[in-house]
């Protein structure tokens, strides 16, 4: 006999009610209840109503471009607990650029039968890609989620994002505060969205502060080396703040200062993009606008777990506020 | 009608053994040629011979505990490049404290079917755990590999490791050569094979100098809190120098000394272990021992190879030299 929401609530010593938030992912239910729920639901091997009879409605097949990038990991780590609080289990493909492409990784997810596919920063993100990826998925019976930057076209698919505008709008505000007016851009690639809309951000809050700048916006890689040659091209002209696309691009960017004989950020403020475990720890630790990755990553499994259930999943694209995190590379601007 | 190796090696414009040595992961092909033959194989839709007919034989789980220690993304995505040359697809579970556990994993993996299941750093270290599991997925067609640890018990399955014992024992040494007397060790839990290897290399190291301090060996989770914790604990000892059991505890050790008032290195030396994209850029760029991830990844890959063909896989343990890596959180012994 299956295990009801009662035997579960006896188990933990908690209200059926109270099981039902744990299950759903709602607030008012402490850490410790939290924690004897989820060991209960474990013990009687608790699944979710309609994900009963088939594993692979429990699987979630997760797509990240690569792990190199620390902000990857982060995401691929809080969907993972997310969905294992609710009996789910994630299976992660990561592309990188000389391993296997994104494409592949579809097929193999179709071919597992997952409840869902979460994209993360991949091709749904690129205005220039070819995305008919995501309705074969779809009328193989996979729900498509997409995550960070939805492409014009794709507008049918559930989306969760960062704000990306207003977090190039934040970046860009914070060293206008600081008195510095050659703000420059160390952007990723401006064919994905992410991108172009942290570059509407910038721009919107220099054309603000009266300020026209379109001439030291610099596309690069999202590396350390993509970074050091933004840098580079971007000190050449003389600009004195950097808002990159990324915290990896901003170290390249500290380098490339660094390689000058000048100090961050005594004489060249950077703004980072992302914010994960080690960026407090790096020198200088940098300021950056943090992605909260917990809310989206909460957003994406409650989306997974109505698509296990069987549930028509809202396109209204779930927007997340970034928050400017202010630590030692960025200081007023030189005299 | 399916390509063959000559196919391949028109297409590509090179010999037929030059593709052989592209699909074996020999050395001898430059990174052009060897680009050159990879998009021909993935052009033609090549699959290895013993792979043909099913797609599940083309596909390996790989379980690694956590994402946030920078270490395990980068095996991820060494091991998932490498397999992507020969035209296989990985599939990464990640088991963090608070989601999905080993055993979850391990089953969605053989639902799925997979030619191969790699543990990183898994219970197979553990030597307290039960390690029945294994032996369930042999049985089932699935072959196994552990990485970073063998358990006793566990001599029947192929495995691939760093030397933890000479990792101990190169971190020790540095201290020593620096003129570091009180070297105290913040170990990981000695359960497990890794961290109970590295307090052998380090006591070998002290003994050899002549010194004893099993009183100064303090176990603490691998977190940056953990570090903190095991810093203080080891201050409070007098001691001078710190072997960490990775990058992570090392990075709260640093943060242990600072608070204190005191200095990394002049007052205390710190070295890391593991090594990943961020450690040169944090503050101070840690001294660490690296794995030698590319090494191991490159060894792992050849494994999945043989096992997807159907070939018997040798259990002789692969153990790989680590490197010590001088950067700036070691310095000479305070006078």
């Amino acid at each position: 006999m299956r295990p009801r929401l009662k035997d579960v609530a006896s188990l933990a010593g908690v209200s059926t009610a109270t099981v039902s938030r744990v299950v759903n992912d709602r607030p008012g239910v402490s850490d410790a209840v939290r924690d004897r729920v989820v060991d209960a639901l474990r013990q009687l091997e608790w699944e979710p109503s309609g994900m009963r009879g088939n594993p692979r409605r429990r699987t979630v097949g997760l797509l990240v471009p690569e792990l190199t990038n620390p902000i990857f990991p982060a995401f691929a780590q809080g969907i993972e607990s997310r969905l294992g609080r609710s009996g789910m289990t994630t299976i992660l493909c990561t592309s990188s650029p000389d391993g296997v492409g994104e494409r592949v990784h579809v097929e193999a997810v179709a071919d597992i039968g997952v409840a869902a596919a979460v994209f993360v920063a991949g091709t749904h993100a690129d205005t220039e890609a070819d995305h008919g990826v995501y309705d074969d998925l779809r009328e193989r019976g996979v729900a498509v989620i997409v995550v960070n930057g939805r492409a014009p076209g794709l507008e049918h698919l559930p989306a969760v994002t960062t704000d990306d505008v207003e977090a190039g709008r934040l970046a860009t505000e914070h060293l206008l505060r600081l008195g510095h007016r050659r703000i420059g851009l160390a952007a990723g690639q401006l064919r994905y969205m992410a991108a172009s809309q942290r570059r509407e951000g910038w721009a919107a809050a220099m054309a603000a502060a009266g300020l026209d700048a379109d001439q030291v916006v610099v596309e690069e890689a999202y590396t350390i080396s993509g970074g050091r040659r933004a840098g580079d091209v971007l000190l050449d002209r003389g600009i004195t703040g950097i808002v990159a696309a990324s915290d990896v691009i901003a170290l390249g960017v500290v380098q490339a200062v660094r390689a000058r004989g000048l100090r961050v950020p005594e004489d060249v403020s950077v703004v980072g993009y992302d914010d994960s475990m080690l960026i407090p720890h790096t020198d200088p630790p940098l300021t950056t606008v943090r992605q909260p990755v917990d809310k989206l990553c909460r957003a994406i499994a409650r989306l997974c777990v109505q698509a296990a259930e069987g549930a028509q999943l809202s396109t209204t694209e779930l927007a997340f506020h970034p928050e400017l995190i202010a630590r030692e590379s960025t200081g007023p601007a030189p005299a």
